[in-house]
């Protein structure tokens, strides 16, 4: 048995299963087939994380077929080595050898295909020259939902990197706030991810009085003082899966109208997750919170959307936004996170990790969403 | 005066004079223009470093036009105060425009494109989509050297990597070979590299024995032991720009045949750099070095070309290899790197940087090229 530290590993099944998912989707979806690139997509469906580089590597999706993956025979002894390769056929090509004429009879003239958002311009480019009649799309346009549904050992590395990120926190309130830089707390909030496991930090956002307010504020220079509201929301990976968490605390005692205005962000957080169902859309849950904020008459001071998928990176789709119609569907994942920003003054955000159960929403993040006073 | 361990800093000018010369090579190419995304490309003519993502940010360059920067609103803070920012125009798009709306107005309808190679495959369908009579073709093709002459301050940024670089050569020979696994003297070379002022270390290659005859190994759990010889290759980023040197020690007194292979690669080596010249082509710099090693009856054994290009990057064009034509012009920068791989038994790869000079080369590693001993 694995310890309780380790999460379950990924099996060869599990990431077949994702891509005869990935096949069927496109299918479904009118496309002839997926062309997976080295990123993202490609850890999420085969385990395989090599370097994006001229040298093509792409991973070929059709339903019905087994799946190919064309990859440099110099790496091809790491492609084998991945824990998805199990699940498919290598087709390795040596320098000197033109990549396009090895990948071009594995797809169908005339066919429409999703190719990765990232995949590098010269090898779509490539593709294009030896295949004029193949048209491509991005998979962000045709397929947006490839990676949003996570399976069970999905949700548990979530999970568990909600709960690195929620220890964070705990310990976040411990340190001195007044008279030290934001970037010292930033520090301090990179450090702490780090000790509960995260393999890697990518925001670490301390957004102090007036710097509160502008919600694309990392952190700077300024000291922190006795006074001010201050902005956290920080995330990264954990065993290959992202958290993404958002708390606002106050040096010393908060006015009322600090006080009020935490409040009412933290009343529509909670609307946000209290409408995660399957069959909702994803802009009812931005619509849910964002009617607590206008009702309180702060609807001008909530300046982005309410939410945005997690898994392998802490930025996917599904999108939380006002004109975003795809039902919600158990297994996704995504981040609930209203704000109200007052400019020249402060900033409260209040965000949790929500993932859609068979009939509802449960968060994976559970740190108290009260105003915490810190020192 | 900056320090002699700060390099001179880039100015606007500098920015501007690359730019202009990349507008002008693509008008010679018979291109109607450059289209930059980020990367090394972008590192190159702006100093604009952002991260890409699905928000497109994008130098399009023209000859006879100024230079201008499609870049996100959210981003266009730090793209003003990027040191090239002055020599160009910003064009800024938020969330919910389309950014490849903003682009259409500043490119040729029906013109021929140069675009950066990792440009994102989504983004180029974005332009194709818009402009369907435009076509792109990959800078690697289209203007292979774009980035491969470097001006005096990029060379002297080039000649503080080689020193590390050398230096960490240096430190290395007095560390304990026998005994530890290879995995462990890598780990000595890349705090080395680091210590002496790299950002960021890119590869450190170490092959005992048998492993030495692999030249795509890196290091593993091999111990080393006495009687060895050993690969050492290593390099990354200082200041923004590349290192890149081999050298190939032994443990112990080496056998007569060790020492003559290894007498061979030297001379190999050194007729390589011997050929560097302006106007010799870069397949002479790898036929001059081959001559050697086929002269010695090891031609079978070097099965690699000869050197690549350096500079933002540790891998770029020129390629010093047979069929590359393009002529040496001073200011380029490259490795001369032949080797000899005994399958099973070991491996011998000597390399330098070296630069175009007005009237010959110049190597940027100055370490002693004799085969040293280690303990």
């Amino acid at each position: 048995m694995p310890s309780p530290h380790q999460p379950v590993p990924f099996t060869a099944d599990d990431y077949r299963a994702r891509m005869t998912r990935a096949a069927e989707a496109a299918e479904a979806a009118g496309l002839a087939g997926v062309l997976v690139a080295p990123g993202p997509d490609l850890v999420h469906l085969t385990g395989y994380q090599p370097v994006s580089t001229e040298r093509l590597t792409l991973l070929v999706l059709k339903a019905g077929q087994d799946p190919v993956l064309v990859v440099p025979t110099l790496e091809a002894p790491d492609a084998e080595h991945a824990v998805g390769a199990p699940a498919l056929t290598l087709r390795d090509w040596t320098d000197g050898k033109d990549p396009y004429e090895v990948t071009a009879p594995l797809l169908d003239t005339g066919g429409r295909y999703g190719i990765s958002d990232n995949a590098w311009a010269m090898h779509l480019l490539g593709l294009q020259q030896i295949l004029p009649t193949t048209s491509y799309t991005s998979l962000t346009e045709a397929l947006p939902m490839l990676r949003a549904v996570k399976d069970a050992h999905e949700l548990d590395r979530l999970a568990a990197a909600g709960a690195a990120a929620d220890a964070t926190y705990g310990e976040i309130l411990k340190v001195r706030f007044s008279g030290r830089r934001e970037t010292d707390v930033a520090a301090d909030l990179a450090a702490l991810l780090k000790r509960f496991g995260h393999s890697q930090v990518d925001f670490t956002v301390v957004g102090s009085g007036p710097n509160g307010a502008n919600p694309h504020h990392e952190a700077g220079d300024r000291t922190i003082e006795r006074g001010d509201m201050v902005v956290l929301d920080f995330g990264g990976l954990k065993h290959g899966y992202g958290s993404d968490t958002s708390r606002t605390v106050h040096v010393g005692e908060p006015t009322a109208e600090e006080q009020r205005v935490h409040d009412i962000v933290r009343e529509a957080q909670k609307a946000g997750c209290d409408a995660v169902r399957p069959g909702a859309a994803c802009q009812d849950i931005d619509r849910a919170a964002r009617a607590v904020i206008t009702e309180f008459g702060y609807g001008e001071r909530f300046i982005h959307r309410t939410g945005h998928g997690i898994g392998v990176t802490t930025h996917e789709p599904p999108y939380m936004i006002e004109g975003e119609e795809l039902p919600l569907v158990p297994g996704m994942c995504f981040s609930v996170e209203p704000g109200i920003y007052l400019p020249g003054r402060f900033g409260v955000r209040i965000e949790d990790i929500v993932t859609v159960t068979e009939d509802g929403g449960r968060r994976l993040n559970t740190t108290p969403r009260e105003l915490a006073i810190v020192e």
